[in-house]
């Protein structure tokens, strides 16, 4: 509640139209699309994750709001807080290497040292060239199908795993620390969405915004959602690991409303090897109704993880 | 001297042009120019510092990098740490007034939560228009005069103030909390300006990192400072004050290298009320040469402060 209140109240500031309300994930300069995303030790990483994850990880959460705007990466400014050499050094590795794969210059930031003991506390801004169209999450309209480009749920199985055993690897640990921003896809659904936006909080908590901002309701069936073979596997594929897998956030997929008529195969060129899958529909009526292969479903208290805003 | 390295590392990821070697204050991409600076409590400003002032402060340090730049403001990201309302609200307030006065539009940005007791770290991405010309810091020539837009040692006056009596208050204290961008002085010299920065750690520090940049040394005359009444009145006007108002820190006043024959009587419209003036020169021999009406002073050993980078 206090977070959203900080938002109510940013929100009378940042009145211009680029802002968008701050109810998107980036902002639109002209043909820049800009957004910044900060993480902080103990919140949005472990203190034991490998400092060059860390790295590979902030650029990747800024370059999938990129993604969802249809953005291609131009720059980014990096603000560090530095204290440990080898940490540091070793971070720096990891934004080099997400730098060089996403083709994304770094062009300046910010460094500072904290008090001792203090978490630390790494943010980026990332700027990229606007594609013919930037959808936002306002423009979603009733009967538009809701699809998914990625997976959901690998995140936060890997997250779940590591804590369980900080020493555990694989591909569900991997997808937690080393995330990759659906570029191309974003790119490619840009110029048919009426809405777009990543899912990083959860996806039920993030389509309650995309259908919040787009004065709308949504119908999801949990049966349809896009699980991983290593999802499965760790977790099963039942209406429990389901609802974990449209909770659990760190997903970095791409939910977009798309025309009702849209069919993958044949409304526009998706990159080789996209897994895009339709889960559900937009609705008139607000809020989000569940189903799990046509019976309905109770909503779950918790959506998602609210650490995150504007 | 780690953060020398952490920053010699930087450039060897951010070699794209618009990163100009990460030797500046700013980075200029395409019409556009870029500055991020992050602060933190305990660090860059007071836990009992008024939070209206510390938001106004973020956003004025950030205003200063662009000023030195010649660049005009247009918008800004904010990244916030938030937990405490109250100190929330009121910070937005700073932040809000600082917008207006200066046209600065908030657009966008990041709202995070920290681990409880952890240090606020609050982070401004600001955005400017560049001028006609963007000086940089490497551009400095033998035989050009050195000149300061502004007053030098106010604000670090102002701190020591508050850190001998925290319910102090005043134009020292005014200073130090809300200083003021030279926006207007820095889009006039910019055209003319063969380097320039802003004061922010120290005269000695940033001269010296601009004389790095520009591959030569300068004579600074330290009876030639432009003093504040205010900071004369504090700590009178000798060497040993001339010497603190030169390594202080915390001025965000200009430093600019100019031809020789600039003239601020006749060389440009500088706006109403501009204090310039001539501390000095840039010359051939490498280092830092310190007089005293005449006489030869030696380089103190601190010549400002190295927390900040980038």
């Amino acid at each position: 509640m206090k977070e959203r209140e900080v938002i109510a109240r940013l929100r009378r500031i940042a009145t211009d139209p680029a802002a968008r309300g701050l109810a998107d994930d980036a902002a639109l300069l002209g043909d820049l699309v800009l957004t910044h995303d900060t993480i902080a030790e103990g919140v949005h990483f472990l203190p034991d994750d490998p400092p060059a994850s860390v790295g590979w990880k902030l650029v990747a959460v800024n370059l999938s709001d990129l993604a969802a705007k249809g953005a291609e990466p131009i720059a980014a400014l990096l603000s560090l807080t530095i204290g440990d050499e080898d940490w540091d050094e070793a971070f720096l590795g990891g934004i080099e290497a997400a730098c060089e794969s996403f083709g994304l210059k770094l062009i300046g930031g910010d460094t500072i040292a904290l008090p001792r003991g203090a978490p630390r506390v790494l943010g980026l801004t990332a700027i990229g060239k606007a594609g013919e169209r930037t959808p936002s999450r306002a423009g979603g309209k009733p009967g538009d199908g809701l699809w998914i480009a990625g997976t959901l749920g690998d995140g936060a199985a890997g997250l779940r795993v590591l804590l369980a055993d900080r020493t555990a690897a694989g591909v569900l640990v991997e997808h937690y620390r080393r995330p990759i921003p659906l570029l191309a896809i974003g790119r490619a659904l840009a110029g048919q969405a009426s809405a777009m936006m990543d899912v990083s909080d959860g996806l039920l908590l993030d389509l309650g915004r995309l259908c919040e901002a787009s004065s709308c309701g949504a119908e999801v069936d949990l049966a349809a959602l896009p699980l991983s073979r290593a999802f499965v596997a760790e977790r099963g594929g039942d209406r429990h690991a389901r609802l974990f897998a449209a909770t659990g956030g760190d997903d970095y997929a791409l939910l977009a409303a798309l025309p009702a008529g849209f069919d993958p195969n044949f409304s526009l060129c998706l990159p080789p090897g996209t897994h895009i899958q339709r889960i559900g529909r937009l609705a008139e009526m607000p809020g989000i109704i569940l189903s799990d292969a046509g019976g309905p479903v109770a909503l779950p208290e918790h959506l998602g993880h609210e650490h995150d805003g504007v």
